[in-house]
């Protein structure tokens, strides 16, 4: 079967890089640590031409091989390779934005083996406290695409990460986002204060301990904030009551609980309802398994996943954007 | 005129030496980067014996010729160097701690030199979520001496810093304590998170900005909590709306204001009362004029600075351990 199209999901640590066939049909994936943050630097020979650009090496092992084989195929790529930092910058679209229609905004970069990259822009919403989003914009549309009509009446989509992001979407437009920092907090607190230096990790997922730290973020110990909170991934250790193997998951326990308890809190108000929307998570497995715990932890009643959103996106965009066609001719 | 006690304030990263007189007045004072964290590593000959340990090594150099010149002194010490890490276990003693008669449980170690360091125990908490201290509660001590009765009626003494600790004193004890990880969570979030990328650090105290990270912490934005506000250190940067120079304080502020918004509002809970306490700050000065800052904008109307608690509460707690009497012989 022939590809019709490659897609990249190029981020700040990550690059994944998708071949693509007709209906979106994944034919082959890879997944590389060439982000945007960490490109290669060891020059290569592409296209004729010795190259030391970071973007044209990881672009050149992320699909230099396809692009030999079919050298006419198109490319499209979302995420932070579309930033001030990246390739080539994509300006942000304000919201309310409309992701269907992301795919008429393309900005484009020639490689040097000539063939065109065709970026996605990110979602800015430009509130007191501004946020943004690169990748999270094509990973919701490759949500609403797999969603009936009524499905979306009263939705939040959910995407854990770093920077986990909360997507409100009315007709097709994303009108509302929230950003929390949880999981790079987690990463430094870990790996760089005297939290971590008690903690031994490594081990499996334990879902006791992490269900514990959700429960003391939505307990009346909570109320002092996770800044105070946090002390006590030390403090019970100290005690004897959490050993080291349980502190890593306790602390992501009591971070995501934060996160959820105070999401959950703005939602109601802003809604002016007790009623919480149905959630749709999109994301690694295992992370959308805590954020699932948690999520149920905090009175969110309705979670589901939804899987192969990005590739699914970046097909519609192509698509919005005539690159491919949805009958090729055979 | 000669000193009669040698106090060390001996934490994670600092030991500061004072050389004391009669009444507590201090000769001398050194601060060392010799913390039980990063102690000296280079053999030297102590006693006339080569000495490789690190507390020994530390202990010399902060203090080694004060006591060449008066080998009888007595040395008392508080904070980490009683930790498990430290140089001597000193076990917490439990709330409610009477600071006064801690100097009767101090603990003992024999340097190479022959001379006993009394190590002043810290505080345990056993609350659902337990606290400790190790440092403050001599600070909170050297507090008390300089207040009178009836000041000490309605009172919180905070004690900014890494970890910053709240504490409530009731009759000369210890009777409830909160501990937060601003500090280091600030230390940590500039050295190695995204929010330090795009900071420009070193510049003097930018008042504006801190300020304005106090008021996003208690307005209407706040209510997502700090993990989702410090995203916006990063997105008011890329809309240009802070500058690079802003953003350190910016955080700061943002931070400090979590911490103290936190706690006004347990405060609050706590005493049934929409009252708050009178304030007394210990510590270092910049920080504590950015808490004083921050607290005057959470509503707290009475903050008051001392200075020296520390070297007054090792003199305390040395004259109640007998190693000092209050009027020697000539």
């Amino acid at each position: 079967m022939l590809a019709q199209l490659i897609a990249l999901d190029w981020g700040t640590t990550s690059l994944r890089a998708y071949k693509l066939a007709e209906g979106g049909q994944v034919l082959e994936q890879r997944s590389l640590s060439s982000g945007i943050m960490q490109l290669p630097k060891a020059p290569r020979v592409i296209a004729g031409r010795e190259c030391t650009d970071g973007f044209e090496l990881a672009f050149d092992q992320a699909c230099g091989d396809w692009l030999d084989e079919q050298p006419g195929l198109p490319v499209i790529a979302c995420g932070m390779v579309g930033s001030a930092q990246g390739w080539c910058e994509a300006a942000y679209r304000d919201t309310p934005a409309n992701v269907a229609t992301l795919g008429t905004a393309l900005q484009t970069v020639r490689s040097l083996r000539g063939v065109d990259v065709h970026i996605v822009p990110g979602v800015i919403q430009r509130s007191r406290l501004p946020n943004v989003m690169r990748g999270e914009e094509t990973q919701v549309l490759g949500v609403l695409q797999t969603l009936s009509n009524e499905a979306g009446a009263d939705l939040l989509i959910g995407l854990p990460g770093s920077h986990s992001k909360w997507v409100e979407v009315a007709d097709g437009c994303i009108v509302h986002f929230d950003t929390f920092m949880t999981g790079e907090v987690f990463a430094v607190l870990s790996e760089h204060s005297i939290l971590g230096r008690t903690q031994q990790r490594g081990g499996s997922f334990d879902d006791e301990a992490f269900d514990r730290g959700v429960q003391v973020a939505l307990s009346a110990d909570g109320e002092t904030g996770v800044l105070s909170t946090m002390f006590s991934a030390r403090s019970l250790g100290l005690t004897g009551a959490l050993s080291a193997t349980a502190q890593p998951d306790y602390l992501s326990g009591l971070l995501i609980g934060h996160e959820l308890s105070a999401l959950a809190r703005v939602l109601r108000h802003r809604r002016n309802s007790v009623h919480l929307p149905s959630i749709i998570l999109i994301g690694n497995a295992q992370l959308c398994t805590r954020y699932s715990r948690a999520l149920d932890a905090c009175g969110f009643a309705r979670v589901a996943l939804v899987e192969q959103a990005t590739e699914r996106g970046l097909w519609q965009l192509a698509l919005a954007a005539g690159l491919i066609t949805p009958n090729p001719s055979r």
